[in-house]
């Protein structure tokens, strides 16, 4: 093991401190995140700092950096004027497209039609969603603050519908992730599938850990 | 596809929706926190709820939820009195021993005497980490606020020192965290490993995605 100080991170250049720290607290979800303007023009962007915040409501967090000088966020924007967004899971054979979306694609350029990703739209819900997303979620713009800490704007987001297969639920509520290859990320740039995994009952206190078969 | 909307979440039983929500936006990391009281009495739990929020200054975010009355928060009561915590990966082999400290054993009992980790302490850093995890991270309370919207708490920690082999971390910074087999969570009870994966390049405007060699 090597141990890095504070004084050893700050020392780091810029480009090698910002992949280490976005890979060091482990792996993150990849979620395209849908949205559209006022006119309807679409925007897509792939994000990896989506949280769970609540299940009742069902709550999620999402963290949007904010926009260097001379430079735009679109998804931002889109999210503060329209109010809604989409997440949208990331199968393997869509790593691709998802990674292009992260160009800076001027403002009247959907990433729909850069990439081969295709907008679909529900009914009074005037944010996209990816049709060959594996999983969908809509949600409504619930709280909205900068962090004054260095800031980063944390959206929180309501879920208001779920499309998923349903043969990828189980009994219980879980969702078996592995049957959508749900994509997680390593820093900036590495998609990663998931294996089967091993699935644990409710722990208590001096009592062995129970696996549960699936 | 199955579309599930607020009305069809809202109504499904408690804990089929706390699985469905934990589950739908896809693999979480799975870190364990450690954390100290002021007589030194360990602490440690598993969280899947941390999240990237800058790089310069290195800061990680993390939610708490709060304590249902008559329970107690052990680790946010100690990340709140000592100011600092750690995070620990959790390999393929710890997984049994980071689901069982999620049980409520008592404040006076320790989960690394009730599992089978170490902890081990760096001169000056009053948090333990994991002795077995393969890679560790301190961290000092930065903010704390408890978000309005549903009570949950927000955490957010400066990156004081990271414990890491070298042989993980590459030229550029990235962290090959399929070497440390780290784990992620679906759900609330699921653990998984990641395959190798595939990374790309920085992504422009027009021109084709590029897949990194390694």
């Amino acid at each position: 093991m090597t141990l890095f100080d504070r004084r050893a991170i700050d020392a780091m250049p810029q480009r090698y401190r910002a992949n280490l720290i976005n890979c060091i607290p482990g792996y993150k979800p990849a979620l395209l995140v849908g949205s559209a303007n006022a006119q309807g023009q679409s925007n897509l962007a792939i994000f990896s700092s989506v949280f769970h915040i609540g299940a009742n409501p069902a709550l999620l967090g999402m963290i949007v950096r904010p926009a260097p000088a001379g430079t735009e966020r679109h998804t931002l924007e889109n999210i503060l004027n329209s109010g809604c967004f989409t997440l949208n899971h990331v199968s393997a054979e869509m790593t691709s497209a998802a990674h292009q979306s992260s160009a800076r694609y001027p403002r009247d350029r959907s990433e729909f039609d850069a990439t081969v990703l295709t907008a679909g739209y529900l009914e009074n819900f005037p944010a996209p969603y990816v049709v060959e997303s594996p999983i969908q979620l809509g949600l409504t713009l619930a709280e909205h603050q900068q962090l004054s800490i260095n800031d980063t704007h944390l959206i929180i987001g309501q879920v208001e519908w779920i499309n998923c297969p349903e043969s990828l639920i189980t009994d219980d509520g879980t969702v078996q992730l592995t049957g959508s290859d749900s994509q997680v990320v390593c820093g900036l740039d590495s998609y990663h599938s998931v294996t089967i995994g091993r699935r644990y009952g409710y722990a208590k206190p001096d009592t062995p850990t129970s696996v549960i078969d699936r």
